[in-house]
């Protein structure tokens, strides 16, 4: 088998655990794969290398900053290649542009577009290829950096490009869970997941993985394992969601946090309203989340939830007062609410999941605020304060304890 | 003018002196003149990269080595150019592979052979161009690095590739000193000196620049310059000797410490004698310093005195004691002894300088353990605690206050 595997921050972020790391290696290599590793920089590290540029200067260059930000991985590279040469494992790094990773975009933000794989693939006969997430070269070779969790994306395009067997990424969690382990103690790992589950739990506030790199594995249907690099646990498998036998409808329960609520009541019911509200919001860099639009009684107007991140309020409210094309009879905020979601593939084919969702919270007096749905998804806002009781009543009827 | 900047460690080893160097190159820029800037790794980094890779196995990868050490400048680099950047001056970090620079020879010990100017030439006219000291790539693409001091190499092997009109060193002293102006308080800085000078001063404890960068100026005839970082004073310029006016016979007083005498009495004088005794030692990478040898009274055998580092005498003492090869009468050493030399390209025009030495030592009741001399150098082997009196007996006499 070829297999792609990928080891975040945490995963590296001491020499002994780099050392721990090299052992899980040479268990998939002595059993025969061929293996390409794909490594982040040490926990902590791209921070501080951001830090080093902002004492520079707030408005680093874009440019250098990659190429400062493309050392974090080169290091772990080294040591991790070093590592599995000290245990007999014939292993060698190979930077972005040896290879070359080819990316286009701006800087601190390109995409991978294709890659150079004949290198790495007569190499793969001879020894284990390490290589560094989260970076790669331009056209006009100049070193890129692919975003934050970028290591996901690096590792997912390289399973795609070597059409490799599996893409297995190493974390400091045993998978993923039906919900926040740390807050809901029966939150139980999920062995078998599809893609838009994954995409919407990960989304939500799940982050096992970067959202892009599961889309792309989505896209190419190449199948995704993450697991910890700590036990030896079987941990969950991304599929595409033909292959996965549904026994529950809903997978998962997740949460956001920090979310504020925005209701503009008497907005004029005319094409090109929603436009005119969220362009400046959009320009302004403020992420809209939740959007609800309900007719009003009179038909005339219209009433436009949304809600956004709670430091976004006082900007988000400033556009809204004084934007002379934003016409509404009166603004309802609330900075207090928090956003709770079932995520579920099988969700669509069973009867009764909202009302059953609905029910629960009501029997609980737990006020729904605002409500949004998808194939896979029905989220609902509520107070804050009441968050975790209604994940937990959700995990328990839905039966994921 | 094309000029060639290098700044070592202690000269961008924080922000702040980054952001000061940026300053010093702007002026240089605004002059009119094209830079390279070469830049070393932040002080210590080097050494806390070689930490790190000891902590994963002290027999590291020396080609994995070579990749984690080179982060290290292109940290630096990316900085230096980001701070000139935000000073607008347009500029830009040119990685070793970039350029590139080629190198030949074992990693971590290689020699740069060539580098492509065409690039970096044409963007000579629109801006800054700043790269890493101390590494290149190989013939076969893998990074290598040049040895500590590396980027002294680096610099003056640009400014010959270059065809610069000066490579100027940036560093923490004012220049080359008449001797250590740590301990020898008068010792005064020197204005003009000779590559052969400058080269038995750098070897004999002042170490201002890289010996082998020294040499290579030489070779191409690369007038140098070294100068404080941190004042605005004249430094040193580094010439060809016939360009010198010499003044003075001895242009400065060197010493090392922490040496070990080794005298093997009534060794067989026979050809051949002396290879016997030395290529065990070069093999156990023991370097031996001096060697002297004289004819003993009966002709038929001969005493050969060598030092070496005091930390290498037990297993020095150990090869002569087991080696077969190796045969003599009586084995004297000496733990506590020190080099002291003067320095001069003048002195072998100038008759009596050897006396003069001998003489000012012998009134101050310093004996004399062992000679040595080259054209440019006169050394003797003394007693440890006579160091710095002999030193400073000796910058007076030659009139170095």
């Amino acid at each position: 088998m070829k297999k792609v595997l990928k080891f975040g921050g945490t995963s590296i972020g001491t020499v002994e655990r780099i050392q721990h790391v090299a052992k899980i290696i040479k268990r998939e290599y002595d059993a025969g794969n061929k293996i390409i590793v794909v490594v982040s920089a040490m926990a902590g590290q791209t921070n501080d290398l951001i830090q080093l540029s902002q004492s520079v200067t707030n408005d680093f260059s874009k440019r250098e900053l990659d190429v400062l930000l493309a050392t974090g991985e080169q290091v772990t590279c080294a040591l991790l290649a070093g590592a599995l040469i000290k245990i007999n494992i014939n292993a060698q790094s190979w930077l972005n542009w040896q290879i070359p990773i080819l990316t286009e975009g701006e800087h601190t933000n390109s995409r991978i577009i294709n890659m150079n794989v004949s290198k790495i693939n007569n190499y793969l006969n001879e020894g284990v290829a390490v290589v560094p997430g989260f970076q790669g070269i331009s056209k006009n070779g100049d070193i890129t950096t692919i975003g934050r969790g970028g290591s996901d994306a690096t590792a997912v395009a390289l399973a795609k490009l070597f059409d490799a067997d599996s893409c297995e990424i190493y974390t400091d969690v045993d998978g993923v869970f039906s919900s926040d382990p740390n807050k809901i103690p029966v939150a139980k790992k999920i062995d078998r997941i599809s893609y838009d589950e994954m995409l919407e739990l990960s989304s939500l506030g799940a982050k096992v993985m970067q959202s892009s790199a599961v889309q792309t594995a989505m896209m190419y249907n190449i199948p995704l394992q993450v697991r910890s690099t700590f036990t030896d646990r079987k941990g969950t498998t991304i599929f595409d969601q033909d292959n996965i036998d549904y026994s529950k409808s809903v997978t998962g329960v997740a949460y956001s946090k920090d979310d504020a609520k925005i209701t503009l009541v008497g907005v004029e019911d005319k094409p090109g309203i929603a436009a005119n509200i969220f362009e400046p919001l959009n320009k302004a860099q403020i992420n809209v989340d939740m959007v609800i639009q309900n007719v009003s009684s009179d038909q005339k107007t219209t009433d436009i939830t949304f809600t956004i991140k709670r430091n976004d309020l006082t900007k988000t409210k400033d556009i809204l007062n004084t934007n002379q094309k934003i016409k509404y009879k009166n603004i309802i905020h609330n900075d207090k609410v928090a956003k709770v979601s079932i995520v579920g593939a099988g969700m669509v084919s069973t009867p009764g999941v909202t009302y059953k969702m609905f029910k629960a919270l009501a029997d609980d007096k737990i006020n729904i605020l605002a409500i949004s749905t998808s194939e896979i998804k029905l989220s609902v806002i509520i107070d804050e304060e009441k968050t975790l009781n209604a994940v937990k009543k959700l995990h328990t009827i839905f039966e994921l304890d």
